[in-house]
Formats: structure tokens, C-alpha cells, sequence
């Protein structure tokens, strides 16, 4: 089976909604697809929805952090949405700080922050 | 693993990108998903985008029209975007005609239809 994460474009916005906890395998296809979708649509920004997810490990946490770093350097805005305490401080006590990436408390949120992010 | 289809909800509509064949087991927890995610969040409307679907089986088929059917019962639209031929040869060939279900495109298409039809 062909576990990949969805990717959505809406407009000039990349949409992912992770709904479990990756394994290594997927998170590094889930990588790849994620900054060819962004080449191949020139999306503008990324949403990345972490809602459902109440864990990650280290290396899940280290490809998350190498994500939204190589969007960037694409040109994408990244909005992290619906981190949860658990996740929060796996992140940190890493040392992955996320500092250009804005975060919002839930998708639709997300969604807005980056839509007048892109406005302006 | 946990199969499940990621159901997102962006303001009044769920938005559901199919990615892959489902197995049956799948189609039945995504059918059960969705419908309570209609319930809970008093959604108006779904977008089932099926896209990167090149064939579906009768099953699954069957279970696409019993989950368009339920949704419209719980007082949602429905818009199904990206048909392939093989898929749409499929839905006909079983009698599943669709016919009070909108479809577009692709998922932008078919989010503006849908929002217009919701503001009409």
C-alpha cells in the first residue's frame, strides 16, 4: 500500500493534514512530494496540520524542522498549525526552534494568517 | 497502521482528498468518518476530490454513492471533483448516476462551486 500524506492545493496554498503518527519511510516521501508539489504548482505558502498528532519522535521532528526550512528557501510561507503540548516540547527540548514559521491554533486560522501573510 | 482518509474542514465545508485505491476496510472507516465529522461540526457542504483515482472498483464505487447519498440525508452538498474516464465509466456502468451531486474539475473548481452554491 502506498502510504502517501495528501498534499491539497487551494489557490496559491498547499494544504496537509497529518492524521498519524509517520513512520520514517512515509515522512521522508511525504518530503519529497511536498517540494516537488511546491515546483511544480509555485504554491505560495504551505499549511501544515498537525492537529490529530500527539507525538512525534526525534526523527519525524528533525524532517518536520528540514521541511519547513527547504519550503522556505523555495519561497513558501509556512504556517504550522494545531501543535499540541507534547509535540511543542519534543520540538524545543531538540533544539527545533521554528522560529520563521507562524503558527496558528487550528486550520482555519492557519489558513487566514496566511492568506493576509501573502497580502501583505 | 491506521488507515484513515484525512477529513479537513475549512469553514463550512469538508474538503477529503482520496490519494490512493482504498481497500474496503478503509472505504467503510472513511464513510463512518466522514458522516460523524458532518455531525460534529454541522459542516454544509463536502468536497470529495478524487484526483490522482484511476480506477475504482464496484465496492468502493458503491460505497462513494451510499457516502454522497448519506451526506445529502444529513443536509450537506456534495461536489465531487477530478473524475477520470475510467472512474466515471465505472459509476455509470453500476448505476451510480450522481445526479444530486455537483462536480468540477479539479478541488479549486469545485470549492467555488460550492461556496456559491452555499451563499445562493
Amino acid at each position: 500500500m502506498n502510504m502517501r500524506i495528501p498534499i491539497l492545493k487551494l489557490n496559491e496554498i498547499l494544504i496537509v493534514s497529518l492524521q498519524w503518527e509517520l513512520d520514517d519511510q512515509t515522512a521522508i516521501q511525504f518530503q519529497e512530494d511536498l517540494l516537488k508539489k511546491l515546483h511544480d504548482t509555485s504554491a505560495k505558502g504551505v499549511v501544515i496540520d498537525l492537529t490529530p498528532i500527539d507525538f512525534i519522535d526525534s526523527f519525524i521532528a528533525k524532517v518536520l524542522g528540514d521541511v519547513i526550512s527547504m519550503s522556505g528557501l523555495m519561497g513558501a510561507k509556512v504556517v504550522i498549525t494545531g501543535i499540541q503540548p507534547a509535540v511543542a516540547i519534543t520540538l524545543i527540548e531538540l533544539g527545533i526552534r521554528l522560529e520563521n514559521v507562524m503558527t496558528a491554533l487550528d486550520l482555519e486560522n492557519g489558513m487566514d494568517k496566511l492568506q493576509q501573510e501573502l497580502e501583505a
